[in-house]
């Protein structure tokens, strides 16, 4: 079968050039125009010698620049590697030398987080939109198979895997969306959620496969959001409980014209309360479950399923399966196990990972790590995210990555670390450390000794010295039995 | 990249199982509902002794049960020969002969057209219907490389071949046109085409792709489809301008519900009364080129630019391209050339035909054999089908085809046929012949000759007697000046 296909944007602006592709504060650019300013950032690119198959770096906040530029990179043929704006230095600089990033483009205002890497060659979303342009080969085609895109992801060991994404991945999770949620030429998809997330990304790509536009919001307002929305400038928005949660506080008395379809929410199922106050005021709320292996959402549930199917993620878009398995068996309906996926928009495998991608990838079934089961007429329930996942505020929380920071401190002898339920977050991370004999530390110490280490949503919440920590006959940490330590008086931080 | 995906009714059945699949007279079924019943069907083939790979030629009108068995040969794997209900036994033999089929399922009310086929298994729908079933293994998953369907179209040389179009063809199709027209969960196909065309069978795939319902006719009836759009039960029509033309015609003073979205236009380009007709009712017309060999449309014209574009095709769906050739160079705009297209809905090759398929297809381009040119936007116009190709009511005919036949007369010296206007049909096929010397026959005896040897579409309107055809240095036919010929007084038949 053929594995080619034209060059998305190239296509659109010449399918559909007088179609708005992207709206933001300031002003909206047309597909044509959009392809104009990409073309013209693909020759400053190729002027700084990027060209096909190098790995580059982005590390910028939404905005209209960062569109152009991952388009001008795919555009020349170069991978472009996405990190999360709110990793510390030495987070980013671990990922810019596991990926081997040839250069990394910040935005000016994040410069300063990465002053001393010396590896790569970095330069400032305001430099390059001043440099000269060259002429370069531009990719015609995109062919399916290729790395569009890497994001990196922590797994059960805490150290942070590069997942491939490929055209092809992004290709048919688009389409899948679109056989699940429809299509009309005057969608407006609200980007709210960050492009170094697959949530956000995604809607990226939607916009030049099915040639609609999308509004940019340089970081999520609630107010902001509601105000679009009210006013009709976008159908469709991507959230997780939290945004969600905070939009209906703001929203008040008011609700959203009847134009708006799809409140699409990632990040675990929505509280009842939640779902009902948008039942109340018809705000169709798509529940899904996805992960950057998948490129964005494998699973939805669908609206008239919300209360029915209380809690369930909903069953697969139409280009994938899942299966639930159990000791090697395919597990009956209600029966938990491990959650299997396949599809064409799965991953092909984790940058120079071969043992974990063959772990992960058997006969083009992916081995997700999170437990779930599925009921009889086949929707399927979310138990854990993977190796104990915490997902606070859409963000994805390794606890491993947490337990390893803590126990590089001296005065550490273990550490567990668990999401705790929060009404603002969804969960919080908390750990739970057993200190050396002899030594002594503070929880406010420990607490700024991660915060040195780790992005701010990662640093625990709440920090509990306890004399022991619960594990299994194997000595293996029973995360989930953190939470019974707690003492009855309340934290100690 | 993965080239399977699940079986489509069976997917649809699982994720939509209570939306309308099929309504036709006298009923209708939800996806599980023709899920329950292909799965019968399908054991009922099996007990036939029918497995995966075997040929399969189904002559059949539209109704549900040819929808059944079309979808339950999928289920088993075996490939659908789709024949054409207007073939004369000669024809169809000929098909039958040559792609090796196995078996051949054959409405009632048509089986006496092949009563002498004896190296065949026939049965006949009603015997099927009422057949033992039989355990068999399902096709759980389509492997977008695998034929799922062959239909027969003549070419240069009159002797037809088999297109074969695969599993992803068809899937490609449905999802280029999805990205050009929009989806959505109410959509309802009407299909007055026939399903052994890909005007019709496409319908039948995006159905069960999209999870929309298809409104089937057994024979187009202008009365009758004109009441479905009317009384709003169907948003999407694909048709022939002969049709399209009868309908308004009938619909008189009335026009369809704003629901009404899109009048899917296809062989060649709709005369300007008949485009202005359709806006002054605001019927929305997509005029569109395709041919079986693309699984149906690969270029499609919105219906702003009818007039601007006014005999233009269009351009292509989203994950297709198209180029002019001329002389093994691309064309500059508005230099006409034989269009080359490619893209993922395009034919793999004929059935035993590895010379036709080397010549058709290169680096994944098809070369149409049609002559056109691209204007300086993009937009394709078609100035001649492939070998003077005569489109009448939809029908495709081949000049060689016929002229083949009217050769095979003993009194004929030389033939040659070409396409005339006609209001009704766009265009019907008319003869010119040249008599061997000392020998005599009457316009009306050829014309029964013919009628004993093709199809009734196919015999030629009128006949002139001529003393030469038009040829040129090398003694090619040269088709286009045939008109000329044509005596001041008018025909002689």
């Amino acid at each position: 079968m053929q594995t080619s296909m034209p060059n998305w944007l190239m296509q659109r602006a010449f399918l559909t050039p007088d179609r708005t592709a992207v709206q933001y504060d300031g002003g909206k650019k047309t597909f044509s125009e959009l392809h104009d300013a990409v073309l013209k950032r693909a020759r400053q690119l190729a002027g700084l010698g990027i060209s096909k198959g190098d790995i580059v770096a982005l590390l910028m906040k939404n905005s209209i620049d960062m569109i152009e530029i991952i388009h001008a990179l795919h555009y020349i043929g170069a991978i472009v590697l996405l990190q999360n704006t709110r990793l510390t230095s030495s987070e980013l600089s671990w990922q810019l030398e596991d990926s081997q990033a040839k250069y990394l483009l910040v935005d000016d205002e994040l410069a300063e987080r990465i002053s001393d890497f010396s590896h790569i060659r970095i330069v400032k979303t305001s430099e390059l939109l001043s440099l000269p342009e060259q002429e370069c080969r531009l990719q015609q085609e995109y062919h399916l198979d290729d790395t569009a895109t890497i994001m990196y992801t922590s797994g059960t060991t805490g150290k942070p895997k590069g997942v491939l994404q490929t055209y092809g991945n992004h290709w048919w999770s688009a389409v899948g969306s679109a056989l699940n949620l429809g299509l009309r030429e005057t969608d407006c998809w609200l980007a709210a959620v960050p492009f170094f997330h697959i949530s956000g990304l995604s809607i990226l790509m939607r916009s030049v496969i099915y040639g609609i536009s999308v509004y940019v919001m340089h970081g999520f307002d609630a107010k902001k959001a509601n105000d679009i929305l009210i006013q009709g400038k976008a159908t469709i928005m991507s959230v997780v409980s939290a945004m969600l949660q905070q939009m209906l506080s703001e929203l008040g008395e008011r609700t959203y014209p009847d134009t708006f379809r799809c409140m699409l929410l990632g990040g675990g199922p929505a509280p009842n309360p939640l779902l009902e106050a948008c039942r109340d005021k018809r705000i169709p709320v798509y529940q899904t479950y996805g992960m950057t292996e998948t490129a964005s959402q494998i699973v939805t549930l669908a609206p008239e399923y919300s209360f029915t199917k209380l809690g369930s993620a909903g069953k697969p878009l139409f280009p994938a399966q899942i299966r639930i398995e159990n000791n090697g068996q395919i597990a009956r309906p209600n029966e938990p196990g491990e959650i299997v996926v396949k599809g064409p928009n799965v991953t092909k495998g984790y940058l120079n990972r071969p043992d974990a991608t063959e772990q992960a990838l058997k006969d083009g079934w992916f081995y997700t790590g999170d437990i779930g089961y599925m009921d009889e007429e086949g929707f399927l329930y979310v138990l854990d995210r993977r190796s104990d996942l915490i997902i606070s505020g859409g963000e994805n929380i390794y606890p491993a990555e947490i337990e390893a920071v803590l126990l590089s401190h001296e005065a550490v002898e273990e550490a567990g670390v668990t999401g705790m339920a929060d009404e603002k977050w969804g969960q919080i991370p908390c750990a739970f450390v057993k200190l050396k004999e002899g030594c002594e530390v503070t929880a406010e110490e420990l607490s700024g000794f991660c915060k040195e280490r780790l992005a701010k949503y990662k640093v625990p919440k709440q920090i509990y010295f306890v004399e022991e920590l619960p594990r299994n006959a194997a000595k293996k940490l029973l995360r989930r039995k953190l939470a019974e330590l707690i003492p009855k008086s309340g934290g100690t931080k």
